[in-house]
């Protein structure tokens, strides 16, 4: 039958996460894996190896053995004039490089935000050391520098104090790296996360908000909702992540990554007084929203493919009070199978998603969700879980949990 | 990484549906497919072609290309002997050919059943006309008749009045055909199943008993819990298939499929006074189990996978009040992803899963689930739903859901 089909650059776990969802569908998923034994090639049915920088390779994954209905992405790792020639000889690529871009390079996206009318730290460009130092000056001596391309999971950013503190990071933009900016140290009282998807037709859609917590700039835990989250900053903060994937031309799963902040200027009449700048975007599935697999009436993976085929999007409504997204960074131990065994035993209501990889140190290799009413509970039971996953069990945890025996 | 693989003989629909489970739980899956564009076969890598009953057929699927943990079935077509001989040679089968004989040959089926004690309506294995004539003599006169061998979904089942209205089924089994046996026309109220796991080492669950809607033998509509069900009639039907389960030595998902009849001996105090009688079982998971995927906490297909590689087994409990599965049997559509959308346009809460088959009368090309508080509006939109998929809607049914836009 006439399956649609949707090739993917890039084959780990949120390609790998794709694969269920796609069957349920009936759409046929193509990856373009980094190697054979890649997260989603072990997966996925005849998935080609490539780099999608090389020579012909997206458009060969585009033609063959079938066209592919669209081209998407589980990262952001794709050379623009690429994708520009691709969406010129006709292919649908979504989302598309005008609005990828702003994934890809932080200085186009705080521009355009800021455009955009979108809450922002303080920032600037910087192209010498001086215009760091003025900056810090502005700012109290201690900032954020970012390289504008190629950071991710706290790789790319540093905090400063003076201008000799990325010494290197200006050499190599000198030498044809990345361009550098600077942003004020927001001080944030949590880090929050939108997750939207819009499609080509232009329907959008939001989910809760959750909070995540952050270790050396990797995720490691996402609460949704959001807890004593005030409903103003609620809407507001989804009202932001609707007109970026609009003002932008986002298509698919936009997840909007966020600082909360206290705002003493705020009446308590106006709820907790809290107000959000928006930190970084990614343009595809992302770890803040893993908790939707198993917490909300639409996954955000069933979700990107709904969107970049432009179908009608799925209900958002999460399916439990509370789910708690722990991940596997990391493991002292060689596999992970035992500890899928050891986890079930010991909470039998916690689902665990593997990812297929190697054991390496700080390593995503999988994670935990929990779903309940009482969310101190539900939290705990994510962390315990993770826990025996890494190998790091300070001792059993029991956990009730579920139907006869 | 060391990743358990597990052998599936069969590539339908069952196979198709624990791809994402296997993908989330790090286990390989490899399907033996009647064809290379069988349901499953078109979302699980290097799945060979081939019938179990062929010669080497299922030692090579074992095999290659490296050596499975387990070997398990979507379907019961598979020739005992093999299982035995493998068995035999150390290949972990699950379920084993002993157990698995039960959901092959009614006849040893009702035999062993009346021999545990568990309730079964009056039954005979017929070698004659005459001793079919007994049976209706001993009923009334009307009575349904079984090969003991080969029926699903309606087929190999006859309702009949005079051994001549089965006189083809003689001739066939006095030619080497399938034995025959006789069954009273239960008087029953309405069908029920109950769904079990059990795993090697002994670990049984079951979800929640739910009732079963049939149409000329193939099911169409379930209803997850079962409405209405008194609580001693629920236990004693889980119980039931706990008995069942153990008592055949049954590895992976049992599907025990009941009538439930009214018992004028039953005084009001205690409850409907209903009881219930094993019909037909199944050993993988079934049709009645799909609402697991989007309305239990362990869905059947991730639970199979557990109970056979001998991990401990998931939560079973509802993630909802109601959950209704409702079956797309054939479709005037040339294809389904034209009803997908209009679906979730209609109803952007509702759960389809198509199963990747060329579309042709009755045949089984997907199912749709709905969950929610209240039993009749959910029961509405799932078959609202699956009749946009068959391309018989009267019309749209506008239904809220959700979150924003």
């Amino acid at each position: 039958m006439d399956e649609p089909v949707v090739a993917v650059v890039g084959g780990g776990q949120l390609a790998r996460m794709m694969a269920g969802p796609a069957a349920a569908l009936g759409v046929r998923l193509r990856v373009l894996a980094e190697s054979p034994e890649a997260s989603a090639a072990q997966v996925v049915p005849d998935a080609p190896v490539g780099r999608p920088a090389d020579d012909g390779v997206l458009a060969r994954l585009v033609a063959h053995p079938s066209p592919a209905d669209v081209l998407t992405f589980e990262h952001e790792h794709v050379p623009g004039d690429v994708l520009h020639e691709l969406a010129e000889r006709g292919v649908s690529v979504q989302p598309g490089a005008a609005a990828l871009v702003h994934a890809q390079d932080k200085i186009v996206m705080r521009s355009r935000l800021e455009e955009l009318g979108a809450p922002v730290p303080r920032w600037a460009a910087i192209g010498s050391p001086a215009e760091l130092e003025a900056f810090l000056g502005q700012v109290g001596g201690r900032a954020v520098v970012k390289t504008s391309r190629g950071g991710y999971d706290g790789k790319g950013v540093r905090v400063v104090s003076a201008a000799d503190d990325v010494v290197d990071w200006f050499e190599a933009a000198a030498n044809g790296g990345p361009g550098l900016l600077v942003e004020e140290l927001v001080p944030f009282t949590r880090e929050l996360a939108v997750l939207a998807a819009r499609s080509p037709s232009g329907e959008v859609r939001t989910w809760p908000v959750v909070e995540s917590r952050q270790v050396e700039g990797v995720c490691y835990l996402v609460t949704a909702p959001a807890p004593d989250l005030d409903l103003a900053t609620e809407a507001a903060a989804r009202q932001i992540a609707v007109q970026i994937a609009e003002g932008l031309g986002v298509t698919g799963v936009l997840a909007v990554e966020m600082f909360e902040v206290g705002d003493p200027s705020s009446s308590a009449d106006e709820g907790t007084g809290s107000r959000v700048l928006v930190n970084e975007l990614a343009m595809r599935p992302h770890n803040s929203g893993h908790w939707t697999i198993d917490g909300a009436v639409t996954s955000q993976f069933e979700q990107h493919l709904r969107a970049v085929l432009d179908l009608p999007l799925g209900d958002t409504s999460p399916t439990a009070p509370w789910t708690v997204m722990a991940n596997v960074l990391g493991s002292s131990r060689a596999t992970l199978t035992d500890g899928l065994a050891e986890v079930t035993a010991l909470d039998p209501g916690a689902k665990v998603h593997l990812y297929g990889k190697d054991v390496r140190p700080g390593r995503k290799l999988g994670h935990v969700s929990v779903s309940g009413h009482d969310l101190a509970e539900v939290r705990a039971r994510a962390e315990a879980a993770a826990g025996v996953l890494r190998g790091g069990s300070d001792g059993p945890i029991y956990w009730g949990g579920g139907e006869d025996g």
